[in-house]
Protein backbone atom coordinates (compact mmCIF):
# COMPACT_ATOMS: atom_id res chain seq x y z
CA UNK A 1 0.00 0.00 0.00
CA UNK A 2 1.01 3.57 -0.68
CA UNK A 3 2.72 5.28 2.06
CA UNK A 4 0.54 8.56 2.66
CA UNK A 5 1.20 11.24 5.18
CA UNK A 6 -2.15 12.48 7.60
CA UNK A 7 -2.03 15.84 5.58
CA UNK A 8 -2.41 13.69 2.43
CA UNK A 9 -5.27 10.91 3.87
CA UNK A 10 -7.14 14.32 5.96
CA UNK A 11 -7.17 15.83 2.03
CA UNK A 12 -8.61 12.71 0.86
CA UNK A 13 -11.38 12.15 3.68
CA UNK A 14 -12.64 15.79 3.24
CA UNK A 15 -12.19 15.54 -1.04
CA UNK A 16 -14.57 12.41 -1.19
CA UNK A 17 -17.19 14.65 1.76
CA UNK A 18 -17.18 16.97 -1.01
CA UNK A 19 -18.04 14.63 -3.68
CA UNK A 20 -20.48 13.25 -1.60
CA UNK A 21 -22.59 15.84 -0.92
CA UNK A 22 -22.23 17.23 -4.34
CA UNK A 23 -23.84 13.94 -5.49
CA UNK A 24 -26.68 13.90 -3.19
CA UNK A 25 -27.82 17.26 -4.76
CA UNK A 26 -27.32 16.52 -8.45
CA UNK A 27 -29.43 12.26 -7.88
CA UNK A 28 -31.91 14.24 -5.89
CA UNK A 29 -32.65 16.62 -8.34
CA UNK A 30 -35.09 13.61 -10.02
CA UNK A 31 -35.81 11.10 -7.93
CA UNK A 32 -39.27 10.37 -7.50
CA UNK A 33 -39.58 12.76 -10.15
CA UNK A 34 -43.41 12.20 -11.41
CA UNK A 35 -44.43 11.36 -15.21
CA UNK A 36 -40.73 12.23 -16.54
CA UNK A 37 -39.84 8.32 -17.08
CA UNK A 38 -42.27 6.43 -19.39
CA UNK A 39 -45.20 7.00 -20.52
CA UNK A 40 -45.12 9.59 -23.62
CA UNK A 41 -42.97 10.20 -26.06
CA UNK A 42 -40.66 12.30 -23.72
CA UNK A 43 -39.48 9.08 -22.75
CA UNK A 44 -37.55 8.75 -25.74
CA UNK A 45 -35.88 12.17 -24.41
CA UNK A 46 -35.75 11.73 -21.12
CA UNK A 47 -34.41 9.02 -18.43
CA UNK A 48 -34.07 10.48 -15.28
CA UNK A 49 -31.79 7.76 -14.44
CA UNK A 50 -29.17 8.34 -16.92
CA UNK A 51 -29.27 12.55 -16.50
CA UNK A 52 -29.06 12.28 -13.06
CA UNK A 53 -26.22 9.44 -13.61
CA UNK A 54 -24.21 11.78 -15.66
CA UNK A 55 -25.11 14.71 -14.06
CA UNK A 56 -23.72 12.99 -10.39
CA UNK A 57 -20.36 12.27 -12.29
CA UNK A 58 -19.54 15.18 -13.82
CA UNK A 59 -20.01 17.32 -10.30
CA UNK A 60 -17.64 14.69 -8.56
CA UNK A 61 -15.31 14.59 -11.28
CA UNK A 62 -15.09 18.67 -11.03
CA UNK A 63 -14.42 18.32 -7.18
CA UNK A 64 -11.83 15.99 -8.56
CA UNK A 65 -10.04 18.68 -11.24
CA UNK A 66 -9.93 21.20 -8.67
CA UNK A 67 -8.54 19.75 -5.66
CA UNK A 68 -6.79 16.44 -6.58
CA UNK A 69 -6.23 16.84 -10.34
CA UNK A 70 -3.48 14.82 -10.50
CA UNK A 71 -5.05 11.77 -9.03
CA UNK A 72 -6.50 9.76 -11.85
CA UNK A 73 -10.34 8.36 -12.18
CA UNK A 74 -12.36 5.59 -13.46
CA UNK A 75 -16.65 6.82 -13.41
CA UNK A 76 -19.25 4.08 -14.31
CA UNK A 77 -20.36 7.07 -16.87
CA UNK A 78 -17.72 8.52 -18.44
CA UNK A 79 -14.69 6.11 -18.09
CA UNK A 80 -10.78 6.81 -17.37
CA UNK A 81 -8.82 9.27 -16.81
CA UNK A 82 -5.22 8.81 -16.55
CA UNK A 83 -3.16 10.20 -13.40
CA UNK A 84 -0.18 10.41 -12.34
CA UNK A 85 -0.02 10.37 -8.71
CA UNK A 86 -0.68 6.18 -7.83
CA UNK A 87 -4.23 7.02 -6.98
CA UNK A 88 -7.49 6.71 -8.39
CA UNK A 89 -11.35 7.76 -8.07
CA UNK A 90 -13.18 4.71 -8.79
CA UNK A 91 -16.67 6.33 -9.17
CA UNK A 92 -20.52 5.22 -9.43
CA UNK A 93 -22.63 7.72 -9.22
CA UNK A 94 -25.95 5.95 -9.01
CA UNK A 95 -25.19 1.84 -8.20
CA UNK A 96 -28.85 0.51 -8.20
CA UNK A 97 -30.22 2.14 -10.80
CA UNK A 98 -33.29 -0.25 -10.73
CA UNK A 99 -34.04 1.00 -6.84
CA UNK A 100 -33.67 4.80 -8.08
CA UNK A 101 -36.10 4.14 -10.97
CA UNK A 102 -38.86 2.59 -8.59
CA UNK A 103 -38.25 5.29 -5.71
CA UNK A 104 -36.84 2.77 -3.52
CA UNK A 105 -33.82 4.09 -0.89
CA UNK A 106 -31.77 1.57 -1.36
CA UNK A 107 -29.52 2.52 -4.28
CA UNK A 108 -26.83 4.71 -3.23
CA UNK A 109 -23.46 6.53 -4.50
CA UNK A 110 -20.27 4.78 -4.42
CA UNK A 111 -16.62 7.00 -4.24
CA UNK A 112 -13.89 5.30 -3.39
CA UNK A 113 -9.78 5.88 -3.81
CA UNK A 114 -7.23 2.38 -5.02
CA UNK A 115 -3.65 2.31 -4.89
CA UNK A 116 -1.68 -0.27 -6.94
CA UNK A 117 -3.38 -2.63 -3.98
CA UNK A 118 -6.83 -2.02 -4.79
CA UNK A 119 -9.15 -0.02 -2.71
CA UNK A 120 -7.86 1.94 0.60
CA UNK A 121 -10.95 4.30 0.90
CA UNK A 122 -13.89 4.24 0.10
CA UNK A 123 -17.67 5.49 1.02
CA UNK A 124 -21.60 4.20 0.39
CA UNK A 125 -24.17 7.32 0.44
CA UNK A 126 -27.80 7.13 0.67
CA UNK A 127 -28.71 10.60 -0.60
CA UNK A 128 -32.65 10.39 0.14
CA UNK A 129 -31.91 8.86 3.52
CA UNK A 130 -29.25 11.15 4.23
CA UNK A 131 -26.65 8.19 5.75
CA UNK A 132 -23.03 7.54 4.35
CA UNK A 133 -21.10 4.60 5.30
CA UNK A 134 -17.33 5.31 5.60
CA UNK A 135 -14.21 3.01 5.90
CA UNK A 136 -10.52 3.39 5.16
CA UNK A 137 -7.43 5.22 6.93
CA UNK A 138 -9.10 4.54 10.20
CA UNK A 139 -12.15 5.06 10.04
CA UNK A 140 -15.42 2.83 10.66
CA UNK A 141 -18.18 5.15 10.77
CA UNK A 142 -21.99 5.69 9.53
CA UNK A 143 -23.57 8.75 9.90
CA UNK A 144 -27.21 9.02 9.05
CA UNK A 145 -30.76 10.01 10.74
CA UNK A 146 -29.41 9.07 13.87
CA UNK A 147 -26.43 10.49 14.39
CA UNK A 148 -22.94 8.98 14.10
CA UNK A 149 -22.00 5.24 14.83
CA UNK A 150 -19.42 2.54 14.15
CA UNK A 151 -19.35 0.13 11.61
CA UNK A 152 -18.49 -3.37 13.12
CA UNK A 153 -19.14 -6.27 11.24
CA UNK A 154 -20.96 -9.50 13.31
CA UNK A 155 -19.70 -12.16 15.21
CA UNK A 156 -19.15 -15.74 13.22
CA UNK A 157 -22.26 -18.31 13.99
CA UNK A 158 -23.41 -20.90 11.88
CA UNK A 159 -24.25 -20.52 8.05
CA UNK A 160 -28.11 -22.20 9.79
CA UNK A 161 -28.21 -18.35 11.96
CA UNK A 162 -26.97 -16.22 9.05
CA UNK A 163 -28.57 -13.23 6.93
CA UNK A 164 -27.82 -13.51 2.93
CA UNK A 165 -28.44 -10.83 0.62
CA UNK A 166 -27.95 -10.59 -3.06
CA UNK A 167 -29.76 -7.84 -5.84
CA UNK A 168 -31.46 -10.29 -7.34
CA UNK A 169 -33.07 -14.40 -7.22
CA UNK A 170 -31.04 -14.69 -10.58
CA UNK A 171 -28.02 -14.05 -9.59
CA UNK A 172 -25.70 -14.75 -12.88
CA UNK A 173 -25.38 -17.18 -15.20
CA UNK A 174 -27.05 -20.69 -14.73
CA UNK A 175 -24.37 -21.91 -12.88
CA UNK A 176 -23.91 -19.21 -10.85
CA UNK A 177 -27.49 -19.14 -9.86
CA UNK A 178 -27.45 -22.89 -9.10
CA UNK A 179 -24.30 -22.17 -6.75
CA UNK A 180 -26.26 -18.95 -5.15
CA UNK A 181 -29.33 -21.27 -4.26
CA UNK A 182 -27.09 -23.74 -2.90
CA UNK A 183 -26.31 -21.10 -0.26
CA UNK A 184 -29.55 -19.74 -0.22
CA UNK A 185 -30.95 -23.07 1.49
CA UNK A 186 -28.57 -23.23 3.90
CA UNK A 187 -28.94 -20.16 5.55
CA UNK A 188 -31.40 -18.25 7.45
CA UNK A 189 -33.00 -16.12 5.79
CA UNK A 190 -32.10 -14.73 1.97
CA UNK A 191 -33.32 -11.40 0.62
CA UNK A 192 -33.62 -9.62 -2.05
CA UNK A 193 -33.22 -6.07 -4.01
CA UNK A 194 -30.74 -3.99 -1.90
CA UNK A 195 -27.53 -3.35 -4.30
CA UNK A 196 -25.17 -1.73 -2.65
CA UNK A 197 -27.38 -0.95 0.48
CA UNK A 198 -26.35 -4.76 1.40
CA UNK A 199 -22.79 -4.38 1.92
CA UNK A 200 -23.54 -1.15 4.22
CA UNK A 201 -25.83 -3.46 6.08
CA UNK A 202 -23.28 -6.21 5.89
CA UNK A 203 -21.04 -3.74 7.46
CA UNK A 204 -23.10 -1.98 9.65
CA UNK A 205 -23.45 -5.62 11.58
CA UNK A 206 -27.04 -6.51 10.09
CA UNK A 207 -26.41 -9.26 8.31
CA UNK A 208 -23.77 -12.14 7.69
CA UNK A 209 -23.23 -12.38 3.96
CA UNK A 210 -23.38 -10.82 0.28
CA UNK A 211 -23.05 -12.78 -2.96
CA UNK A 212 -23.32 -11.26 -6.30
CA UNK A 213 -21.99 -12.43 -9.70
CA UNK A 214 -21.01 -9.97 -12.82
CA UNK A 215 -19.79 -6.65 -11.08
CA UNK A 216 -17.68 -4.38 -11.95
CA UNK A 217 -14.52 -2.59 -10.63
CA UNK A 218 -16.78 0.20 -9.59
CA UNK A 219 -19.31 -1.72 -7.97
CA UNK A 220 -17.10 -3.14 -6.03
CA UNK A 221 -14.83 -1.49 -4.59
CA UNK A 222 -16.20 1.17 -2.25
CA UNK A 223 -17.91 -1.92 -0.67
CA UNK A 224 -14.66 -3.54 -0.28
CA UNK A 225 -12.76 -0.45 1.55
CA UNK A 226 -16.01 0.07 3.90
CA UNK A 227 -16.73 -3.87 4.53
CA UNK A 228 -12.98 -4.38 5.53
CA UNK A 229 -12.72 -1.31 7.55
CA UNK A 230 -15.72 -2.64 9.62
CA UNK A 231 -13.68 -5.94 10.09
CA UNK A 232 -15.03 -7.92 7.19
CA UNK A 233 -13.87 -9.54 4.02
CA UNK A 234 -14.45 -9.17 0.58
CA UNK A 235 -13.70 -11.50 -1.98
CA UNK A 236 -14.12 -13.66 -5.17
CA UNK A 237 -15.67 -17.04 -5.29
CA UNK A 238 -12.12 -18.13 -5.96
CA UNK A 239 -11.56 -16.81 -2.34
CA UNK A 240 -9.35 -13.34 -3.58
CA UNK A 241 -9.19 -10.32 -2.87
CA UNK A 242 -10.52 -9.25 -6.28
CA UNK A 243 -11.02 -5.41 -7.50
CA UNK A 244 -11.87 -6.05 -10.63
CA UNK A 245 -15.13 -7.01 -9.43
CA UNK A 246 -16.79 -10.56 -11.30
CA UNK A 247 -18.47 -13.25 -8.69
CA UNK A 248 -18.35 -11.52 -5.38
CA UNK A 249 -18.57 -12.81 -1.75
CA UNK A 250 -18.55 -10.55 1.21
CA UNK A 251 -18.80 -12.01 4.48
CA UNK A 252 -18.71 -10.43 8.37
CA UNK A 253 -15.76 -12.63 8.74
CA UNK A 254 -13.51 -15.40 8.21
CA UNK A 255 -15.46 -18.18 9.13
CA UNK A 256 -18.72 -17.48 7.55
CA UNK A 257 -16.68 -16.35 4.90
CA UNK A 258 -15.31 -19.73 4.05
CA UNK A 259 -18.17 -21.89 5.31
CA UNK A 260 -20.19 -19.94 2.61
CA UNK A 261 -17.48 -20.71 -0.18
CA UNK A 262 -17.47 -23.98 0.29
CA UNK A 263 -20.85 -24.13 -0.94
CA UNK A 264 -20.58 -21.75 -3.42
CA UNK A 265 -17.98 -23.62 -5.10
CA UNK A 266 -20.36 -27.04 -4.65
CA UNK B 1 -69.27 4.88 4.78
CA UNK B 2 -70.20 6.24 8.31
CA UNK B 3 -71.02 9.63 8.62
CA UNK B 4 -68.56 11.49 10.58
CA UNK B 5 -68.18 15.11 11.17
CA UNK B 6 -64.94 17.13 10.60
CA UNK B 7 -64.38 17.39 14.35
CA UNK B 8 -64.26 13.54 14.51
CA UNK B 9 -62.55 13.25 11.08
CA UNK B 10 -59.47 15.70 12.71
CA UNK B 11 -59.40 13.98 15.97
CA UNK B 12 -58.91 10.26 14.11
CA UNK B 13 -55.98 11.83 12.07
CA UNK B 14 -54.74 13.77 14.94
CA UNK B 15 -54.70 10.45 17.21
CA UNK B 16 -53.44 8.75 14.60
CA UNK B 17 -50.42 10.91 14.38
CA UNK B 18 -49.70 10.63 17.73
CA UNK B 19 -49.82 6.77 17.82
CA UNK B 20 -47.22 7.15 14.61
CA UNK B 21 -44.85 9.08 16.76
CA UNK B 22 -44.98 7.07 19.54
CA UNK B 23 -44.60 4.05 17.29
CA UNK B 24 -41.51 5.75 15.56
CA UNK B 25 -40.02 5.96 19.32
CA UNK B 26 -41.01 2.11 19.79
CA UNK B 27 -39.91 0.95 17.31
CA UNK B 28 -36.61 2.59 16.40
CA UNK B 29 -35.32 1.50 20.38
CA UNK B 30 -33.80 -1.90 18.88
CA UNK B 31 -33.95 -1.15 15.40
CA UNK B 32 -30.37 -1.97 14.11
CA UNK B 33 -28.94 -2.82 17.96
CA UNK B 34 -26.00 -4.99 17.85
CA UNK B 35 -25.49 -8.61 19.21
CA UNK B 36 -28.71 -8.86 20.65
CA UNK B 37 -30.55 -11.06 18.02
CA UNK B 38 -29.14 -14.25 17.21
CA UNK B 39 -25.51 -16.19 18.14
CA UNK B 40 -25.62 -16.66 22.11
CA UNK B 41 -27.74 -18.11 24.35
CA UNK B 42 -29.30 -14.96 25.10
CA UNK B 43 -31.11 -15.12 21.40
CA UNK B 44 -33.46 -17.67 23.40
CA UNK B 45 -34.29 -14.76 25.90
CA UNK B 46 -34.55 -11.21 23.77
CA UNK B 47 -35.79 -10.88 20.15
CA UNK B 48 -35.11 -7.54 19.06
CA UNK B 49 -38.41 -7.72 16.68
CA UNK B 50 -40.64 -9.23 19.14
CA UNK B 51 -40.15 -6.93 21.89
CA UNK B 52 -40.44 -3.82 19.20
CA UNK B 53 -43.79 -5.70 17.99
CA UNK B 54 -44.98 -5.69 21.06
CA UNK B 55 -44.28 -2.55 22.87
CA UNK B 56 -44.84 -0.63 19.84
CA UNK B 57 -48.96 -2.01 19.68
CA UNK B 58 -48.57 -1.84 23.53
CA UNK B 59 -47.76 2.36 23.24
CA UNK B 60 -50.62 2.62 20.67
CA UNK B 61 -53.20 1.01 22.53
CA UNK B 62 -52.97 2.94 25.43
CA UNK B 63 -53.18 6.46 23.01
CA UNK B 64 -56.14 4.75 22.03
CA UNK B 65 -57.90 3.90 25.59
CA UNK B 66 -57.16 7.25 26.54
CA UNK B 67 -57.97 9.04 23.57
CA UNK B 68 -61.08 6.91 21.73
CA UNK B 69 -62.01 4.17 24.28
CA UNK B 70 -65.19 3.67 22.13
CA UNK B 71 -63.54 2.31 19.11
CA UNK B 72 -62.73 -1.21 18.15
CA UNK B 73 -59.23 -2.50 17.93
CA UNK B 74 -57.42 -5.22 15.79
CA UNK B 75 -54.01 -5.58 16.11
CA UNK B 76 -51.40 -7.94 14.77
CA UNK B 77 -49.91 -9.12 18.64
CA UNK B 78 -52.52 -8.44 20.59
CA UNK B 79 -55.73 -9.21 18.87
CA UNK B 80 -59.23 -7.89 19.17
CA UNK B 81 -60.64 -5.27 21.38
CA UNK B 82 -64.19 -4.74 20.70
CA UNK B 83 -65.62 -1.28 20.76
CA UNK B 84 -69.18 0.37 20.34
CA UNK B 85 -68.34 3.22 18.00
CA UNK B 86 -68.65 1.77 14.33
CA UNK B 87 -64.72 2.67 14.01
CA UNK B 88 -62.02 -0.13 14.79
CA UNK B 89 -58.43 0.62 14.59
CA UNK B 90 -56.70 -1.80 12.49
CA UNK B 91 -52.93 -2.17 13.29
CA UNK B 92 -49.65 -3.87 12.48
CA UNK B 93 -46.87 -2.18 14.62
CA UNK B 94 -43.87 -3.76 12.27
CA UNK B 95 -44.99 -4.67 9.16
CA UNK B 96 -41.80 -6.42 7.59
CA UNK B 97 -40.16 -8.32 10.11
CA UNK B 98 -37.61 -9.06 8.40
CA UNK B 99 -36.56 -6.36 6.85
CA UNK B 100 -36.36 -4.91 10.48
CA UNK B 101 -34.33 -7.68 11.33
CA UNK B 102 -31.64 -7.21 8.48
CA UNK B 103 -32.03 -3.49 8.87
CA UNK B 104 -33.30 -2.30 5.89
CA UNK B 105 -35.61 0.56 6.28
CA UNK B 106 -38.64 -0.47 4.15
CA UNK B 107 -40.43 -2.07 6.90
CA UNK B 108 -43.04 0.08 8.41
CA UNK B 109 -46.16 0.77 11.10
CA UNK B 110 -49.46 0.54 9.56
CA UNK B 111 -52.40 2.45 11.56
CA UNK B 112 -55.69 2.29 9.63
CA UNK B 113 -58.98 2.97 10.71
CA UNK B 114 -62.48 0.81 9.29
CA UNK B 115 -66.37 1.66 9.34
CA UNK B 116 -68.91 -1.81 8.20
CA UNK B 117 -67.36 -0.62 4.35
CA UNK B 118 -63.89 -1.12 5.68
CA UNK B 119 -60.43 0.94 5.84
CA UNK B 120 -61.61 4.60 5.21
CA UNK B 121 -58.07 5.99 6.48
CA UNK B 122 -54.62 5.14 6.84
CA UNK B 123 -51.10 5.62 7.17
CA UNK B 124 -47.61 3.67 6.42
CA UNK B 125 -44.62 5.30 7.99
CA UNK B 126 -41.21 4.34 7.77
CA UNK B 127 -39.65 5.57 11.43
CA UNK B 128 -36.00 5.34 10.29
CA UNK B 129 -36.44 6.98 7.07
CA UNK B 130 -38.59 9.69 9.17
CA UNK B 131 -41.27 9.09 6.12
CA UNK B 132 -45.04 8.48 6.70
CA UNK B 133 -47.36 8.31 3.82
CA UNK B 134 -51.37 8.95 4.33
CA UNK B 135 -54.24 8.74 3.11
CA UNK B 136 -58.24 9.31 3.87
CA UNK B 137 -60.77 11.91 4.89
CA UNK B 138 -59.70 14.35 1.77
CA UNK B 139 -55.83 13.62 2.45
CA UNK B 140 -53.49 11.91 0.55
CA UNK B 141 -49.80 13.20 1.25
CA UNK B 142 -46.61 11.87 2.15
CA UNK B 143 -43.97 13.86 4.55
CA UNK B 144 -40.47 12.74 5.02
CA UNK B 145 -36.80 14.13 4.62
CA UNK B 146 -37.78 16.70 1.55
CA UNK B 147 -40.82 18.07 3.30
CA UNK B 148 -44.39 17.01 1.98
CA UNK B 149 -45.84 16.15 -1.12
CA UNK B 150 -48.88 15.36 -2.61
CA UNK B 151 -49.55 11.39 -3.01
CA UNK B 152 -51.06 10.63 -6.66
CA UNK B 153 -50.63 7.21 -8.44
CA UNK B 154 -49.16 7.24 -11.81
CA UNK B 155 -51.31 7.30 -15.39
CA UNK B 156 -51.99 4.15 -17.06
CA UNK B 157 -49.91 2.58 -18.98
CA UNK B 158 -48.94 -0.76 -20.95
CA UNK B 159 -47.98 -4.03 -18.52
CA UNK B 160 -45.02 -3.55 -21.04
CA UNK B 161 -43.87 -0.69 -19.46
CA UNK B 162 -45.27 -1.52 -15.71
CA UNK B 163 -43.13 -2.05 -12.72
CA UNK B 164 -44.20 -4.96 -10.27
CA UNK B 165 -43.33 -5.25 -6.88
CA UNK B 166 -43.48 -7.96 -4.31
CA UNK B 167 -42.08 -9.05 -1.34
CA UNK B 168 -40.46 -12.21 -2.04
CA UNK B 169 -40.04 -14.70 -5.10
CA UNK B 170 -41.82 -16.88 -3.93
CA UNK B 171 -45.23 -15.64 -3.59
CA UNK B 172 -47.57 -18.14 -1.93
CA UNK B 173 -48.94 -21.62 -2.74
CA UNK B 174 -47.04 -23.07 -6.24
CA UNK B 175 -50.14 -21.93 -7.96
CA UNK B 176 -49.62 -18.54 -6.51
CA UNK B 177 -46.28 -18.20 -7.76
CA UNK B 178 -46.48 -19.23 -11.01
CA UNK B 179 -49.72 -16.83 -11.82
CA UNK B 180 -46.88 -14.68 -10.27
CA UNK B 181 -44.03 -15.62 -12.90
CA UNK B 182 -46.94 -15.14 -15.93
CA UNK B 183 -47.62 -11.31 -14.39
CA UNK B 184 -43.76 -11.18 -13.84
CA UNK B 185 -42.81 -11.94 -17.34
CA UNK B 186 -44.95 -9.38 -18.90
CA UNK B 187 -43.84 -6.60 -17.31
CA UNK B 188 -40.94 -4.26 -17.51
CA UNK B 189 -39.34 -5.08 -14.23
CA UNK B 190 -39.72 -6.60 -11.22
CA UNK B 191 -38.51 -5.89 -7.29
CA UNK B 192 -38.69 -7.59 -4.68
CA UNK B 193 -37.98 -7.34 -0.67
CA UNK B 194 -39.84 -4.33 0.10
CA UNK B 195 -42.58 -5.18 2.07
CA UNK B 196 -45.35 -2.69 3.26
CA UNK B 197 -43.19 0.19 1.15
CA UNK B 198 -43.97 -0.92 -2.01
CA UNK B 199 -48.05 -0.12 -1.61
CA UNK B 200 -45.95 3.49 -1.12
CA UNK B 201 -44.09 3.20 -3.78
CA UNK B 202 -47.36 2.80 -6.02
CA UNK B 203 -49.40 5.73 -3.81
CA UNK B 204 -46.49 7.94 -4.65
CA UNK B 205 -46.58 7.16 -8.30
CA UNK B 206 -43.34 5.13 -8.29
CA UNK B 207 -44.57 1.65 -9.03
CA UNK B 208 -47.41 0.46 -11.34
CA UNK B 209 -48.15 -3.04 -9.13
CA UNK B 210 -47.65 -4.92 -5.87
CA UNK B 211 -49.02 -8.48 -6.13
CA UNK B 212 -48.69 -10.62 -2.95
CA UNK B 213 -50.64 -13.91 -1.33
CA UNK B 214 -51.59 -14.93 1.87
CA UNK B 215 -52.06 -11.46 3.36
CA UNK B 216 -53.94 -10.57 6.85
CA UNK B 217 -56.28 -7.89 7.83
CA UNK B 218 -54.10 -5.84 9.17
CA UNK B 219 -51.11 -6.05 6.32
CA UNK B 220 -53.54 -4.43 3.67
CA UNK B 221 -56.18 -2.10 5.49
CA UNK B 222 -53.59 0.65 5.63
CA UNK B 223 -52.31 0.57 2.60
CA UNK B 224 -55.63 -0.08 1.08
CA UNK B 225 -56.73 3.38 2.52
CA UNK B 226 -53.74 5.38 1.04
CA UNK B 227 -53.24 3.84 -2.03
CA UNK B 228 -57.09 4.47 -2.49
CA UNK B 229 -56.80 7.85 -1.55
CA UNK B 230 -53.88 8.37 -3.79
CA UNK B 231 -55.99 7.42 -6.91
CA UNK B 232 -55.34 3.83 -7.40
CA UNK B 233 -57.16 0.47 -6.12
CA UNK B 234 -56.24 -2.71 -4.02
CA UNK B 235 -58.41 -5.67 -4.53
CA UNK B 236 -57.90 -9.35 -4.22
CA UNK B 237 -57.52 -11.85 -7.16
CA UNK B 238 -61.07 -12.24 -8.14
CA UNK B 239 -61.09 -8.05 -8.53
CA UNK B 240 -63.08 -7.38 -5.26
CA UNK B 241 -62.31 -4.72 -2.91
CA UNK B 242 -61.24 -7.16 0.40
CA UNK B 243 -60.45 -5.64 3.44
CA UNK B 244 -59.64 -8.82 4.54
CA UNK B 245 -56.43 -9.61 2.66
CA UNK B 246 -55.41 -12.89 1.39
CA UNK B 247 -54.45 -12.51 -2.79
CA UNK B 248 -54.00 -8.65 -2.93
CA UNK B 249 -52.92 -6.89 -6.27
CA UNK B 250 -52.80 -3.11 -5.60
CA UNK B 251 -52.57 -0.98 -9.01
CA UNK B 252 -51.89 2.15 -9.86
CA UNK B 253 -55.37 2.59 -12.13
CA UNK B 254 -57.84 0.60 -13.53
CA UNK B 255 -56.46 0.06 -16.88
CA UNK B 256 -53.34 -1.50 -15.40
CA UNK B 257 -55.67 -3.67 -12.54
CA UNK B 258 -57.34 -4.79 -15.33
CA UNK B 259 -54.71 -6.65 -17.42
CA UNK B 260 -52.36 -7.79 -14.74
CA UNK B 261 -55.56 -9.63 -12.87
CA UNK B 262 -56.15 -10.83 -16.48
CA UNK B 263 -52.73 -12.53 -16.34
CA UNK B 264 -52.95 -13.86 -12.63
CA UNK B 265 -56.16 -15.68 -13.57
CA UNK B 266 -54.31 -17.31 -15.94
Amino acid sequence: MQMLTDRETADIIDTAAEMAAAARDATLLHFRSRGLSADTKEADRFDPVTVADRLCEERMRAILARRRPRDGILGEEMGVQAGDSGLTWVLDPIDGTRSYLCGTPTWGVLISVADASGPIYGLIDQPYIGERFEGGFGLARVRGPRGEDRLATRAARALSEAILMSTFPEVGTAEEEAAFRRLSRQVRLTRYGTDCYAYALLAAGQIDLVVEAGLQPYDVQAPMAVIEAAGGLMTDWEGRRNPQGGRVIAASCPEVHAAALEILRG
